[in-house]
């Protein structure tokens, strides 16, 4: 076992436009005045650059009548991002606020179009590890494809926030014909998962708790929309899609069961979890069932288009451990239920409260 | 002079589904499990309601194809809403989170259509006042004609937020022929307010500081889409509105000044403000151009159009007390200027830093 070493250097941060030579946060780059507009033009405007968001207005004017011409609808998301800490093996809250309401989005089966991008800003919080999470931002949205249009920040007394807090909401368009969640679950549907479970998760918690690995466990953070797009592609009836982040597996498969008043089985032999990931939940009492991802995906789908979506699944770079999970059945209604390697059966239950605060 | 009284009071909110009788906000309400979804089915559902949110998707799925025919484009705008105290006379934290999002929309001439909403809480925070919080934004959005369509919530640890910070997200449709913005702005042109200014900022302070007034200060939050609408359908060509919250209507008209380079003359007897607010500023020694609010914009028009928009602006409830502030003109471009009463001339700069921290 080697020591895990993970201590993000933010040294390389130069602002591109100069802040008044001011290294942290002050309240005053939250009053709306010349500190406001200083952030904005130093840091914001820099990284996310684009036409819309450049005019600094009030709100971004988009024309989408082109992607609705086919009939299209329009598909809206929003989350806040509050992870601890900011910057963690794979990934950082930069990437978590953009690709999780990408993701978001993406499961309405939705070709994202924009993002906005709010900032709760603690007094005190150095310019440098500011800008580099507005980098990690900017790069992952040109990494998913979506411009961020407009924002807006804040800055709060020291002690009443945390470094940053982001929101970001998202737009994005639903071809003609895609209709994911329209169609009813039905008994002998088929679970598919599209990787490996429970990484985000443990990526932040050995980081936390200190843990060491023989290799560093990453977060899994990516943009799906792509992927959903590859299965759509092949398969128009996805019943469902879900992405198992806060809560991990288990909170999405029991809050299908529950809405869809159907019952879940899934095999433990199929439950795809990295041996450092097993490792580190059993040191920690964790179950990978509920630990978040933040670049998997759950689908419901018709099973006789099962392996057909599964392969479509594995030809693309964010599903290459695809599998199928489980399938949908008559009993039990809203349980969930895996079969165990030696053939029994345990429920698999919501979980109550909070395993891991502050994981997105 | 009596003392201002201003005690909310939350022991008549009853939670409509019961909470498991936890009166405070706990990390496992942030969780994504079973406390979560009771949250969620305790508190936003019952008063945020609609079928678009009921059905508790990652996203909403709109359909604004019949909205966009006539080639109408979509309006996206954001906030945070990080206000202190949560309530203050004349409104709360969830009254600026509708309004204010909506009035960055109106200010693109856009017709708000939905809002996205935000919550991170901090642990601790009383189950009644959330319900206050949120009970108000549904009034505030019924008023408004907004439907909540999607959210999200996040819980925090004591001491690392305030109670609750709310961001929301607006979606609108600027109507087709509306082109706020898109026209340059001329010397000649004439810059109308909507009402009295300061009375955002000064009911906050006043409850901040403990001032008492004969009259009780309360804010003018207040969506304005229905006031823009009546002033565009006299006046197509406005050329610019701005909503004046933080930094004031100072801020708002350096603003302009500084991306149209033009000059702005404003005239010191035509500012309209309430005595008691006026009052108010004198004593913390506060300049009423720099005080936020809450329900107020500002519009550039074409001089031929003034007196035509003036009138539509007073038979709009939220308009009853517009007049012509200043006109811009071609000397002193990027600066504002005002004529004082006695004759003389003074530059009103941009504010540097926060005059009133948390205000929003």
């Amino acid at each position: 076992m080697n020591t895990q070493s993970f201590n993000p250097d933010f040294s390389h941060f130069t602002c591109p436009a100069p802040l008044r030579d001011y290294p942290h946060v002050i309240l005053g780059h939250g009053g709306g005045g010349t500190l406001s507009h200083e952030l904005i033009e130093g840091i914001f405007l820099p990284a996310f650059s684009n036409p819309l968001l450049d005019r600094l207005g009030d709100s971004a004017v988009l024309d989408v009548a082109g992607e609705l011409a086919g009939g299209g609808r329009l598909a809206i998301s929003t989350d806040s991002y509050v992870v601890r800490p900011l910057f963690f093996p794979g990934g950082s809250i930069g990437d978590l606020a953009v690709n999780g309401t990408v993701n978001d989005l993406a499961m309405s089966g939705a070709k994202p179009l924009c993002l906005t991008a709010g900032f709760i800003i603690e007094e005190g919080f150095p310019v440098a590890e500011l800008g580099a999470v507005v980098d990690a931002m900017a790069k992952a949205a040109r990494v998913a494809g979506v411009r961020i249009v407009t924002g807006d920040t804040k800055v709060v007394e020291r002690g009443h926030g945390d470094g940053v807090y982001i929101n970001t909401a998202g737009l994005g368009v639903v071809p003609p014909g895609v209709a994911v969640g329209a169609a009813p679950i039905r008994a002998g549907d088929v679970v598919l998962l599209s990787g490996m479970i429970g990484d985000h998760g443990m990526a932040i918690m050995s980081v936390r708790e200190g843990l060491a690995f023989e290799s560093r466990i990453e977060s899994d953070t990516a943009p799906l929309h792509g992927l959903v797009a590859a299965m759509l592609e092949v398969c128009p009836e996805i019943r469902l899609l879900r992405d198992p982040t806060r809560g991990g597996v288990a909170t999405s498969l029991n809050e299908i069961a529950g809405f869809a008043a159907c019952g879940i089985e899934i095999d433990e032999a199929a439950v795809p979890v990295h041996a450092q990931v097993a490792g580190a939940c059993e040191i920690l009492g964790l179950d990978p069932l509920l630990v978040a991802n933040e670049g998997k995906l759950l689908a419901i789908v018709p099973a006789e288009a099962a392996e057909r979506v599964l392969t479509a699944m594995r030809a693309h770079e964010y599903g290459r451990q695809a599998v199928a999970l489980g399938r949908v059945v008559e009993k039990h209604p809203k349980l969930v239920v895996m079969r165990t390697a030696v053939g029994g059966t345990r429920v698999i239950p919501m979980p109550i409260g909070e395993q891991l605060p502050r994981i997105c």
